[in-house]
């Protein structure tokens, strides 16, 4: 009854439903299904997941379900598994598919080479119109999906993309080197999947071919499989800037969970420890003065948050390609610009808190220009800190944070409280 | 010659390199172009740009520009325009193109009603193959691109979608009915394009019918314009996370981008003094152990990395739509099990850093039991603010982490100094 209310679901929600449940009702329902899977649902489940799934399918079904992919499906199903689920996943292909899904294994993980899939409609670059459809129209086993005849040379080399809507509305004798489609843009195999899906966006491609290091065809990405690894990158991004590790499902356990959240709040501490250790410096000061204590973590905090948007425009500008040689010095004289003005403006009103709360213009006068200090600092540090760490070779989105609130932290409380001991004691 | 060697480039390229150079250098650039100016350069470039590029083109130029975007291109182009400059590009346009425009201009911005084009290829679902064939092949202007045969019925219901591979590779009789994709996703003209760009994503739809309230076919989304959506949901997740305006562009001047932090920054300010407020309090106590000034930062910074972790993990979460009623219960118990444990860990580190650092066990036991403390809050309110401001219709992309780190600090401040009254004094 259920499966039946489950029947007109598409395989990407059954996926989630199953991402939802807790394992033990996911169990039950596998059980339930254990005549006919659907090998897609496979393939939208989160890979945490999966495995799990995957060992609770009877052997058959399993390779029934895996049978109907394609090779890209199949390849991003296996690729994460251990070995013995991989090899009973590649034993229920046909000899044909089983190559192809290995030969597809062996180019490193991320790249075009495992984005793509080996099923490509190609056509050689002399043929016109007519001979095109007719091969179409003779072909036994065309793709499931496929929007364009990649054009090739004798060599196998891609000179061209004729979409199937010109190839329908062209004269039989037209060449298809006449009709082939303004933009056309060639990945190769070792690609950074980030970078392919850069593309697609960028240039709207729908489908692109993949070429080996000789540039000869070798198979084609799609613009849906794009689209998920570009969304796939933004999720990497927003949890690296947040400190959770990007390998972070919602369907993880509280000890997975607390093992990823783990590293990035050791390494906090270690910043605020670096702080307070900043803070031990002035005990006197604070000790004769308890109104610093009070007032010291709001210039520290300002700081944090000025810091982190400028940090956050940054690593999202160098992820879409924006932020280059040619405007970087721009944008570096822009964001110190803002820390300035917005630090003037804040610390007008902080001076005058001060001055109000504690009735000393003095107190006052030492917020005004910690805060001033800080956001410039801020403001530095947000776009300094996650360039310098691109030019490294490391993820901007990943360390940048600690970086640049360490940075906030150390020189706000010392700003601060270094100002207070020369104009207050 | 410059304009020779920008020829061979994308107009998505040609679009951010006038993005990335000044604005005296880019009005040089545009008078270059003075003659041809390609329509798409201007719907790739930067909103912000693009109204400045449009004033300096020759109206001629421009309206020549214009007249080859797909109706699509050219509502994104003008719904942001000024009146004048929008009416100079309607201008342009034949007068079916203009009709066109202006109905969809009609639809809310952020609808599926502007996202769509109005140019479908649909076909009576009573035909075979080698009419839709013949119909293909006889059409004199068929949209520039197109991946999908819609059928409708005769009310004009779209009732399923037939690709042309599937179309060029079955035989002249075969019923179109009986070759429709499995998956067939109709949107409503008013739908959100978020939930567009979702749908997208979720199905792997290359292109899916648009329907006005009567649930007859007015246009078509495709996945490229699906695609440039999600990204830029994505960008103002991210943007909005970091408390940046999401209309920031790495384009904008000093003035510009001041504006758009001030706000997020002054209500840092608020709940910053907020924080101070508990401090103060303890000005007393802060008086007679200046440790605890020294160390009370640690626990509302901890505090607040941990509640931003898990606030981030449900923003995420709620814009993939993984978060639902069916799972909460679990999640929440997650984040504060993840607290919980997280938290007996760093109590620990710190107790014991506590107890070297100042040689008080009391004081070690303090900020061990109020880290404890904060971090299990933080998981609490890193899943409750957000999944609260979602269920108010408030993006919680935009106030959660204002919300969750002034209960961090001011939990943070209240458990650690509290308890050190209670204990140490
Ligand atoms: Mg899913
Ligand atoms: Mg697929
Ligand atoms: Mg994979
Ligand atoms: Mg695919
Ligand atoms: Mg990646
Ligand atoms: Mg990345
Ligand atoms: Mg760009
Ligand atoms: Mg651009
Ligand atoms: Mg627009
Ligand atoms: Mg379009
Ligand atoms: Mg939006
Ligand atoms: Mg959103
Ligand atoms: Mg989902």
């Amino acid at each position: 009854k259920l499966v039946e209310l489950m029947e007109p679901l598409h395989p990407a929600d059954i996926a989630d439903l199953l991402e939802q449940i807790n394992a033990f009702d996911r169990m039950r329902l596998i059980r339930l299904y254990d005549r006919e899977f659907d090998g897609d649902i496979l393939s939208e489940l989160d890979e945490s997941i999966r495995e799990e799934v995957i060992g609770l399918l009877n052997p058959e079904v399993l390779a029934e379900a895996v049978r109907d992919l394609d090779s890209d499906d199949v390849v991003d199903l296996v690729e994460d598994l251990d070995e013995p689920q991989k090899e009973a996943i590649l034993g229920a292909l046909g000899d044909s598919d089983r190559a192809a899904v290995r030969q597809s294994l062996t180019y490193p993980e991320y790249s075009a080479g495992r984005l793509m899939q080996r099923e490509v409609v190609m056509a050689p670059e002399h043929w016109n119109v007519g001979e095109a459809i007719d091969f179409l129209r003779n072909s036994e086993d065309l793709p499931e999906q496929f929007y364009h005849i990649v054009l090739v040379d004798p060599k196998l080399h891609p000179v061209g993309n004729v979409t199937l809507g010109k190839l329908m509305s062209s004269r039989r004798e037209v060449l298809l080197k006449s009709i082939v489609e303004d933009t056309f843009h060639v990945i190769p195999v070792d690609q950074y999947e980030g970078d392919v899906a850069y593309a697609f966006n960028q240039y709207h491609l729908i489908s692109a071919p993949v070429v080996d290091e000789n540039d000869r065809l070798i198979g084609v990405i799609t613009i849906d499989d794009a689209m998920a690894v570009l969304d796939d990158e933004h999720e990497e991004d927003i949890l690296r800037l947040a400190g959770v590790g990007e390998e972070s499902r919602l369907s993880d356990n509280t000890f997975e969970t607390t093992k990823q959240r783990f590293p990035w709040l050791a390494v906090n501490l270690v910043t605020a420890v670096l702080a307070s250790l900043v803070i031990a410096q002035f005990e006197e000061a604070i000790a004769q003065i308890v109104a610093l204590a009070v007032l010291m973590p709001i210039v520290a905090s300002m700081g944090g948050n000025a810091g982190t948007q400028a940090l956050t425009v940054a690593v999202r500008a160098l992820a879409t390609k924006d932020l280059t040689g040619s405007n970087l010095w721009r944008v570096i004289r822009r964001e110190v610009l803002v820390g300035l003005v917005n630090g003037l403006a804040f610390a007008v009103i902080m001076g005058l808190v001060g001055l109000i709360w504690f009735g000393s213009p003095a107190l006052g006068g030492v917020i005004a220009a910690a805060m001033v200090v800080n956001l410039v600092v801020a403001g530095l540090a947000g776009i300094a800190i996650p360039v310098a760490l691109e030019k490294l070779g490391v993820d901007p989105a990943l360390a940048s944070g600690a970086f640049v609130t360490t940075v906030t932290d150390v020189v706000g409380f010392f700003a601060f409280l270094g100002l207070a001991v020369v104009v207050l004691l």
